[in-house]
């Protein structure tokens, strides 16, 4: 129950279904004095909104967002930010094929069980859709560390088995192909996968890698709301997500502590590491690198070859999806994942500002 | 602040430090009636103990539990259970090598930078001792879990790169070796491999994998408390973790839909899947199958060699470690694994008894 | 930061200020399956809208609820219910007399100084508008209270130095009377001493009284989460509360054990006391007997009376407060009453659910 | 479940019972670098241990506390700081008498109706002896607060019918007497009044009030975590609470808005109140005034007269109650009043530290 609250003092409760009114966030605890606008929060939702390209579902939606409250006179005012986002394409439609049958690899059959009634239009609340009121929050929480000189490139790492060649890695052309990769030439291969993927009516998984650089040393609280803890749940939480690494991952099981070890040194009188095999972390705790996470999405569940299931009177049955969807997930993700990752560090950011007592006098004697 | 708390219904405070009075841990939210003694705590507590074999630390500590409340005559009575452990071995020690030196690979800079002050004693608050609080509560999380037919099955599935091979899989095994595989012949190569770099003052990282049989459908909470959210967070909460996966984690990421999808069945009236790629959740809710887990840990940052590092006074020092160092860290966390994925889906199935109103009905109607 | 959440498991979020776009509540936790709709909702608006007697602000506002999201099917689904209200009066106004003053009484000095900005437009997300997105959470909670038999009876005990006498108590009364008193010549008396400030260009402090029937015993978390613990803060996070009593509240105080201790008794095999001064409450937990609380309302502070005050450039003037200003607070936070209390028993209701294994396994066994 | 954790950013968790091995406190989230000993937390547990006067419990605890974790070299460390007070007094004793009866204003019967099970020795964990965990907590708050200038007062406003004078309010007084009464003449005629009820086996409600200066403008997180309603809560969370009121309380609720509205002055340049109706809190914000609160406490329920009441198996029985009980709870629990003023205000203060990003930007660029 109640599982869609994130966050201490950066808090964010979402709501909405796919093919509901819409789908919101209030955001609560967001320090007051920053300014946003709705064009500033839209630059961010136009990243992961449908319709991009041929390979994110057609649906026709704006995701125009709106700011409900919490903004005054241009700036937070630290009371709850609430943004909504309409839906306006959730005409009327025949879900017969769907509304009683339990789609392989989606959570209809989970919710059935636990709720005995779920809202079957395009998935409900267990839609994707449900990330636009995250990247709505994460851009606020965004533009929050901004002002601290946090800053973050995310990408798709690989698609399928395509993988970027990190010596070919161009920060601009991001945000140019339609899979938000950094190398020109796996785009493009990348995207011939696919188109071969959507003709054999099938999808694809990948793996997408964020950076954020200006992170200030000391962020985590040990030692249940480590950083990389609290960073794991984000990223989990998001639909598809089946793995999760920080800096060395998984390679760091089969490695030696004599070259996982980074090197403290010296530089210009400040502590650096030599190495980032920690990936920005060490004991839950920001270390001065650079943070490195991946995910893993895996292929979108929807697809639109005949597959043989179940329906909720217990009979076996084949079901064609019908609808309109990605072939792969990650593309759209990456703005989700820098929205997740951008509310966990605003949240212990804040945290942090209490950690010793230095800190509170330095609030409390200039006030 | 704060982050030593865990949990929202079956919650967990933990305190201590590796060479101050002791550690220890308070479950808050456990329901009553169930039987807890001692003896059974202790057993899990063994599991970790330091000492029970030439790849884990020689510090002579019996890790002796004690019950401190919450639990009369025999069963819990539904107020926090108050565990501790007293340190027996903290004999005053010559720490004048570390306290003012940051380990690589440790959180001593992050603790410094973050608090101003920190008890190197051992790693203080940051040492793996720390986990032995969590084994105690987890043991209590993972007797209730039994009463649903909740079970689980945790081992070292790889050390450095020796993996295990599946078709020798015995479960038998796990106990039988010091390394806690469920394959004979692999744990025998890894504890060559473990005894030649112990000769070259080095460590090794591992991967822990874990099942779980017998879990309920319909745990975990949409959006943000996932099921595998929830395991993701609490797994990396543990220290050395640097990688987390479900079912075919990033294995899916180079998949596609139709071979990653697991078709439902009906077997004896009861929704089944074909296969379990998902690794037993689908849109963060328990699915049915079983429950599948890895995490890869680095390799333990104290060996050994002389290591280049700087002090808190700003200068390059060179650094060598002594003291009592597990040259792999897996083993003993094995137990520390299958603790956090009990107390995570011991709050959730808390958490899952309010989901229809039927079942509140249900309560209180035989009140 | 953060303080706009209520709740554990039966958890509330609003948003919204006075003359922003509108206000509302994203109510998470709700158990699936409870007949919702918005005429349901609205019915409990309509007790605290403006506009109801010329004991009420005369401000134009329908109060009209919309579900965005949590009900499919006219039930809810157990995903967040998100009801808003915008606002429809928040004409353009000329706030120039009040935009840079500290209004007495009011929390213009504490925003302005806790967050350097206010929406100071009708008092923004301080004033008692808020409220209503309480009531529109507060009626689904006593929707799904109302299937345990729990009721409530919630009325205006005395206006000033007027009280209701007891031996006229008539619950129809309430809703027929202007002030909701339950009884009819108190209610009159009430109106011409009312009628009288409002000439004099003055307010009145009120008490409300609540009583609630049908409560299972059992309802509380030692030891601070305990019934009375969280009605004592929910009602005292409504504006203008100044004093909160459990039963015989400050009269306790005055009296004697001997006295102050009710008797159990066996009374159709059920456990019963013979007098009630506990209020319901023992050890913060339900105690099987009728709860009753009464809430300390401080006179409306907007008066319209000449006021001398600072402005916040640190210079003092005087003030005329101008606008639509109910000359009494508590008829129309009778419901607000209603419905705080009423979200604190749901959320606790859900939280005993799981107090003892016995009923755990009813909810597992039976799934 | 799981309500023995209180606060938010300075957080505890409480264990123990009456007569079980101890009782403790685990106290996370304390900035790191504040000086704290056993000797200056021994000070505030002086004040509520037991064997004071003849109007104390004779039972003969030294309720020593240890610091078993979160203290280094005489400084707070920032990790949890684990205190317990281990129980010497709880020798065998015969509780045949009240082991399945349910005790008149006890706790007793809804602990049996919630849990099912009951450690009935000396009321368990509704024991009052729960407190002095708090008091060992709060000792902590009032020190972090003490470098901020807050400073609290509090003593027993009224015993019985017996009401202290304030033209005659000496604050040294309060220490001096046995009922820390500020008035000697009302603490003896309060202390007759004592003695006679002592005599007739009853016992005496009481008024505990607290004046807090010092307290920083801007405490207080609108609309939930007002700082009334927090204290409310924390107030109400002690045994034996039945009111609770914030400045004029009650009698607010018989004034006129041109009477309790406190005009805003300037004086020396800063914002003051010429009055104090409002009890130095206004929109639950602190206003900068002195905090002013009041509770109420019922009379000791454990009376040495015989009682009817019922047991377990759902029959009338008699009931003389033995043991060691206070005629009156509130001398001793004045210190706990303080404690848990202490606990609020130390969270709220914390939480303040973000309320806007001029703050937060002022703890990184120094960083």
């Amino acid at each position: 129950m109640a599982g869609s609250t994130f966050g201490t003092l950066f808090k964010i409760s979402t709501w909405g279904e796919s093919h509901g009114e819409g789908i919101g966030v209030v955001v609560d605890g967001c320090p007051a004095g920053i300014p946003i606008d709705e064009d500033y929060i839209q630059s961010f939702l136009d990243r992961r909104k449908p319709g991009q390209s041929e390979f994110t579902t057609m649906r026709n939606e704006a995701d125009k967002v709106k700011i409900m409250s919490g903004v005054f006179e241009g700036k937070t005012t630290g009371t709850p930010i609430s943004l909504q986002i309409l839906n306006t394409s959730q005409i009327s439609k025949d879900y017969s094929n769907i509304m009683d049958v339990y789609r392989p690899g989606h959570a209809d059959f989970g919710f059935d069980s636990k709720f005995g009634i779920r809202d079957y239009r395009g998935g409900g609340r267990s839609s994707g859709r449900e990330t636009a009121a995250r990247v709505a929050a994460g851009a606020i929480a965004i533009k929050m560390l901004s002002y601290l000189g946090v800053e973050f490139t995310t990408y798709v790492k690989s698609v399928g088995e395509i993988e970027i060649d990190y010596s070919k890695f161009d920060k601009d052309e991001i945000m140019r192909n339609k899979l938000y990769m950094p190398d020109k030439e796996a785009a493009e291969k990348a995207g011939r996968y696919l188109e071969s993927l959507i003709e054999s009516k099938d999808s694809s998984g990948a793996v997408v890698e964020l950076k954020c650089t200006g992170l200030p040393v000391g962020l985590g609280e040990p030692v249940f709301e480590k950083l990389d803890a609290r960073l794991a749940e984000a990223i989990f939480s998001i639909g598809a997500v089946k793995g999760f690494e920080i800096g060395d991952g998984f390679k760091a099981a089969a490695s030696k502590g004599s070259e996982n070890n980074d090197p403290f040194r010296i530089k210009d009188g400040k502590v650096v590491k030599e190495t980032n095999h920690s990936g920005g972390i060490l004991g839950g705790i920001s270390d001065g690198g650079d943070l490195v996470l991946r995910a893993a999405f895996k292929p979108t569940p929807s697809i639109y070859q005949k597959q043989h299931t179940v329906n909720n009177k217990g009979e076996e049955v084949d079901i064609e999806i019908k609808g309109r969807h990605d072939p792969i997930v990650a593309p759209r993700a990456v703005v989700v994942v820098e929205a997740m990752t951008a509310l966990v560090i605003a949240d212990l950011l804040l945290q942090n500002c209490t950690s010793k007592m230095d800190n509170v006098l330095k609030i409390y004697s200039c006030n």
